[in-house]
């Protein structure tokens, strides 16, 4: 019996065990944070001829596409030793959560050794976090915790079920409070599991609202692309190779539709349903549905977010919640609001778009607030945007 | 401004795009299943010299262990054509949720062209399904659709939170009904993850309920390693390198403590509390608990599984909980149960341990229904046993 027992338990998924990377006897680590947040990262692979390690820490390389120049992720190269086992010790790198992949003879392949994994679009990339300062906000403390739901939601306008994330905080369970809502929306390639995968939503507000700088809210992260009925994988599609979505991710539909979101959320959580107590923000594409959907129902929110938004629909586009923007803007403002918030990095592809929507803005004296990060389009400004702004809401 | 939407919206993540297979202006699909259920395979690796792939779906291989010799997934190799695109196509395959990894020149890796990944112990494993018969539980079909929340509860027991997941069923949300609850328990290397990535249990039980072969139930998944306050990445402890926990599984700690969950459930949720809505069923170390679980606390469950069950105690093991196993049998039989179910594969490892626990069973006349199915000590058995016994509970 007990034979059984420790069968039992190294056994319990043989193909793990067979799959697991043991070299020599010693089990690989990788990756291994240094006491002075260098990293070291490991590979086994004693054949190989060039082992390299690409991520977000390595200075950023350019590539040229068709729509101009842009900055990459970096590469390093991997050394290997007399056991056939590479390695490359990062920098010191400063507290962030950062992702990598390996290059294995030219074959992009993930850590066998780091289980921890986020999905972009198509891209699946390892993820580690080098803990300290901003970063500390993207970590499990012992503090309460919120609840993360997948949630399915009706949507008549769009004729579908659909999931939705939905962070309630700690004690929403237990208690009669009514709480503000945050509505926060994703990008192009993301969908309802972007902000709380990629963008640690429910680690960032925990921690600040532990830390008394974020009033509790719940926050609704529903999926932006309406020919979805979820998340690739996750819908009635099954599995299949996500894509951008371009299909009426811009066309005004989302938009247009969005009121079955705010019903749903009002109609089954215990919230303050009113202006003073609706937030909207997004990054990028979510940006740009913020940016529209505050105007078009242009009194339903008094805090608005737009984190690297791109600004305005392609001109090609026809939908009644593009019509008459300047008017809808205007209305907007005069109604009042709380706080419009744009932010964006100082290398942004979408930098110059900003730059023009916000003097657009000043000629109307429409008020808001910039903030300008280091860096371009990526989820470390989202992920700081986010912290930057909750605090900001309900006050 | 046009430019800049289609920049958008190719270029969110510059990092996805670098990374996704482009070959020859060709985009790479893998798997590709065909209309006859065989499947192709593809990874690009014009260099390499060897592609081998790995799955469960291909004849296994022996493998020795100092504990003996073991079923293993087997391999096959990949076929290289003249653009450096190597292939497979598997035989025609039955339905069911497979996993797989390619080899290449030695190192196991992910298919870049498949996101879908399940995590296994340390282990992350790529996955698709073939649909019909008993693996069309397994999608997301166009039904009502259950809750899944992560939540965290208060164990005093064991001195911490710690995060539970819990699904409940489509209307739950809405209505005023109590429901029946379901403890379902994850083996060595599992947690509260486990049985809902692997086991598909949210997608099970929508198509049972919606289909009425099963009542509508809450379904309780927590962790039972009471050593960790999550599953690896999601708890206090950060990313590390997740082994088989060992300590204090299989000790009477996490038995001891089962009743700060079943008061956490029971104050938080609408359900009916008391022992003809409860069940308890795990698999493997998960059906030990819920052997003990339901024997320790004799009057509290009408509803028993074993799924694949480790049975008794390492004899080195001294724990209250396990004192007098024949006793509490004995009380628990005379207290009465509805069901009593055991479930394992011809070929699991703890077979023989099953047949001398029904032997001692049918000594003491304890009354079980017993299910024997083809198959070892895998995930595939442990999703049959769950559609095959939630719709056996609280009739």
């Amino acid at each position: 019996m007990k034979k059984a027992i420790v069968i039992l338990l190294v056994m319990t998924s043989i193909a793990s065990f067979a799959q697991q990377s043991l070299f020599g006897g010693q089990e690989i680590k990788s990756p291994e944070i240094n006491a002075n947040n260098s990293v070291i990262f490991r590979f086994v692979a004693p054949n190989a001829d060039t082992v390299k390690i690409t991520g977000d820490f390595l200075p950023t390389e350019k590539i040229k596409t068709q729509w101009g120049e842009f900055d990459a992720p970096g590469k390093a190269n991997l050394i290997k030793n007399e056991k056939g086992v590479w390695s490359f010790t990062s920098q010191v790198l400063q507290p962030e959560l950062y992702s990598y992949s390996f290059i294995v003879d030219g074959i992009t392949t993930t850590d066998p050794n780091n289980p921890f994994l986020v999905r972009d679009v198509a891209s699946v990339t390892n993820i580690f976090i080098i803990g300290g300062g901003q970063a500390d906000l993207y970590k499990v403390k012992d503090i309460p915790h919120g609840t993360v739901a997948k949630r399915w939601y009706d949507s008549p306008g769009l004729g579908m079920d659909r999931r939705i994330t939905i962070y309630t905080p700690a004690g929403y369970e237990s208690g009669n409070e009514k709480y503000p809502v945050l509505y926060l929306l994703h990008g192009a390639g993301g969908d309802e599991e972007a902000w709380n995968t990629l963008g640690r939503t429910a680690q960032i507000m925990d921690n600040l609202i532990s830390q008394g700088k974020v009033k509790p809210m719940i926050v609704v992260m529903p999926n932006g692309n309406v020919i979805q009925d979820a998340a690739p994988g996750e819908g009635h599609d099954g599995f299949y190779k996500p894509q951008f979505m371009v299909a009426k991710t811009m066309d005004g539909t989302y938009e247009a539709n969005f009121m079955d979101i705010i019903k749903f959320v009002e109609t089954n959580y215990r919230v303050k349903a009113d202006k003073a107590n609706r937030a909207v923000a997004g990054l990028s594409m979510g940006g740009f549905h913020s940016l529209h959907i505050s105007r078009y129902y242009p009194n339903t929110f008094d805090y608005v977010g737009l984190f690297s938004a791109a600004i305005l629909p392609n001109q090609n586009v026809s939908s009644p919640v593009y019509y008459d923007i300047d008017k809808t803007l205007k209305t907007q403002m005069d109604n009042g609001y709380k706080l419009y918030w744009i932010a964006i990095g100082n290398t942004d592809f979408l930098y110059k778009n900003v730059e023009e929507y916000r003097a657009k803005l000043d000629k109307m004296g429409m008020k808001y607030i910039y903030r300008e990060s280091d860096g371009g389009h990526i989820w470390r400004n989202w992920r700081i945007y986010l912290s930057e702004f909750a605090p900001q809401l309900f006050k």
